[in-house]
């Protein structure tokens, strides 16, 4: 069991790794390697939203939970409850003492994980075809039915509260990465942590995790989505035996949080700190998710991202890593799978302990020439076909495809744009990713990150 | 009628002109102009809190009502409804048709003002002795009994809206001072400005203007404070003719905001625009303000303050303006007025074009000399007569000391703190001054703000 808050712009580490970063758009597209059957969708009685991805390919399931509350819907001064109460679900509940859920799954010759961000908190499993009966109903039971007394609450919160020291008290970059979200967003919540801030951590109680579950976790706030060796007909009897007979919860309000004013100064965040041994850097806008673009505009920065830092083959890397040498990794990154606006990143190490002015600038002029030069009808072609080809590979597994559509729909979108974004992704013209470009990209409107050694000064 | 947004930490304009910036804590001392009448501070039976200071050099009176509600009490989302709700209070109620109450404030030949910050609200009124009466029914009148229709709403949200476009989109130096408390705040609500966002104040109707005024227009949530030709018994007699009619609201929660993260980088906020013409820089710390220190910290904040920037005395003017004649102006400001957490700031722009760099290297090893030497006996004692004696100057007038009090009540403070005030900052030593300035100015763990020509490259 890998309880993790999963902190979807925390890229920053992966950067200094110099890992690619695969951007995972809300989408897939059907049909890309033979026949399939059909991705169904449809409504319990109560509410609960189903998604059922047919994939007889081997005998698994993957079944998950999503529900369609993360860190940013947490209540001023309560930040780290959507993550703490994460770690609750896997506590007793009136039907199953504390470990049975654990053991159950175990016994199934299962494996669990679960994850919050800042939109969705999500528990998913992968089964056995023949056990998702029972999974179900250990699932079902535990979206009501949980045992919430201060003897469970407090352990956990000293898990949470060690949790937080240790992956991100303990480390210089992700330090840096909260305070560069605290910066770049002056009014969403985005701007908290996941995980939360320790000071406030340490006050959640009892009375915060119970007002957290009677609010948000019910059935009409939950998505269901089952992959695998499954049908559709199958899964609705079980689920409607199982999720359909929880009482549907009081309608939630719109998910409607505070938005950004509009910005007018480029920003700095620097952290030194004597764990650091290479200097590095990133720089973000912000810039519309899916869910907020104009039409074409998320897929133009998608593509945008490609070509500029998607990989290997970007013009980012190839440039600065490959031809000048000065990087040891640079990169963009763009995550448009968000309920609210998000941001555009671009970042790069220098090869050695200095140069990071240099590389700086050198990934300046690159989005500067993007800016005046636009792309050519080449690379847009080529960037097309590896970010469609990424949703082949995606498609490869249940549980990415699960994944893919339960991300979607708790950020806004419905299973018919995941199943669109194909052929969006391929109608978008080089106009558009130049246009999009000039228009987020702005010089003096960037948050920049600068992570550095304790000996150099500060930029 | 002057409706004013003050925001007590948009000193940046004052910073630029080349103005001293007068450093007024919360509070004054007694009997420091020979005898005089007792403060006296009493309660309503309805909670309304009253405050009268007789001083009876000349017959005038200023008549003070302070709301505890400032824009910090905003609900997430509803940005400007304090400010907004100010401007209402003008209009007419049950009682008085629009537009009489300035009228009656005319006709009784008085003045009126209204001011709106983080953490209050004040109505005041500088009136002959003999209409406190009338004064205070009418005041008293409008705490309940406005007439709130979209058809007041509507015009006076034009109006806030205009007043947000002339004062503050108009001016870089207003917009620069709003993005700066936005990164210097993660999480708190003074990052968000008292006039309120643009996008935000668009939106707010009746029902927030209705919600806001029955939750925090009450006697129980109110402190009058009456300064001037009067005395105790008499305001007593109206006060209870006119506010105490009024019934108590429903208790308040306590005034607990979240709080501040720990803060480990060191930020830069730069606002690049064509209308600046001289470039300047200021830096700010978060700080204690005198309700969140420990006991001395924040005289010695003041003290800090003063010393170092306080004037044409101070270390930086001295330094910078007259000996090295690098500087146009220079100074340093705290805040200590706050309820919650508040900020230490240095300034300066830099004699001609450019230098910037040069002088804030200056002035940041002016405040490393501070945290390394210390202060000097000599500079402290004058420094301490300085301040006091500023309070000296304040109470020359019923309306400045009536602020003192209204402030200091509204931020936690009490009428005794106000009256101890000066035997505090003398028992300050130096080397607690010198132990804040080592504490709070921590060199990597400051906000500065860049405000430069457009001609300038970015800091």
């Amino acid at each position: 069991m890998n309880l993790e808050a999963k902190t979807v712009r925390q890229f920053f580490r992966a950067a200094f790794l110099g890992l690619m970063i695969v951007s995972v758009p809300a989408a897939a597209f059907a049909d890309a390697k033979g026949k399939r059957e059909p991705v169904e969708n449809f409504l319990l009685d109560n509410g609960m939203e189903v998604v059922v991805i047919p994939d007889h390919r081997a005998p698994i399931v993957t079944h998950m939970v999503w529900y369609k509350v993360g860190s940013a819907d947490e209540p001023p001064g309560k930040s780290g409850i959507a993550h703490f109460f994460e770690h609750l679900m896997f506590k007793g509940t009136t039907n199953h003492k504390p470990g049975e859920f654990d053991a159950a799954v175990a016994a199934i010759g299962g494996s669990e994980n679960a994850f919050t961000s800042y939109d969705y908190t999500t528990y998913h499993e992968t089964i056995p075809p023949d056990a998702l009966g029972t999974m179900m109903a250990l699932e079902a039971d535990r979206m009501r039915n949980l045992i919430l007394t201060d003897a469970v609450i407090g352990p956990e919160r000293d898990v949470v509260l060690e949790e937080r020291r240790s992956r991100i008290e303990g480390d210089p970059e992700s330090l840096l990465s909260e305070e560069v979200q605290a910066t770049l967003y002056q009014n969403h919540p985005y701007r908290v942590p996941v995980i939360g801030w320790m000071h406030e951590m340490e006050k959640l109680n009892r009375d915060d995790a119970v007002a957290f579950y009677n609010q948000y976790y019910r059935p009409n706030n939950a998505v269901l989505v089952v992959a695998g060796d499954v049908e559709a007909d199958q899964v609705r009897k079980l689920a409607e035996e199982t999720y359909g007979k929880v009482a549907r919860g009081p309608d939630l309000p719109p998910r409607i949080r505070p938005t950004e004013p509009e910005q007018n100064t480029g920003r700095t965040v620097t952290m030194v700190d004597a764990r650091v041994t290479i200097p590095s850097f990133a720089k973000y806008w912000l810039a519309p998710s899916y869910r907020t673009a104009e039409p074409g505009e998320a897929e133009a920065l998608d593509l945008l991202s490609e070509i500029l830092g998607g990989g290997t083959r970007s013009r980012l890397y190839q440039q600065l890593v490959v031809k000048d040498g000065i990087a040891a990794g640079s990169g963009a990154y763009y995550d448009g799978t968000a309920l609210d606006e998000t941001s555009f990143t671009v970042y790069g190490s220098p090869r050695g302990s200095d140069g990071l002015q240099k590389l700086e600038n050198e990934v300046d002029a690159e989005i500067a020439r993007v800016q005046r030069d636009g792309i050519g009808a080449d690379e847009l072609e080529k960037a097309k076909n590896r970010l469609v080809r990424s949703m082949v590979f995606a498609q490869d597994s249940p549980s990415s495809l699960a994944n893919m559509y339960g991300s979607a729909l708790t950020t806004g979108s419905t299973v018919k744009d995941v199943q669109a974004w194909p052929d969006r992704i391929k109608s978008v013209t080089a106009d558009q990713v130049k246009a999009v470009a000039v228009k987020y990209l702005k010089p003096h409107q960037s948050v920049t990150a600068y992570l550095l050694p304790s000996q150099e000064t500060s930029n």
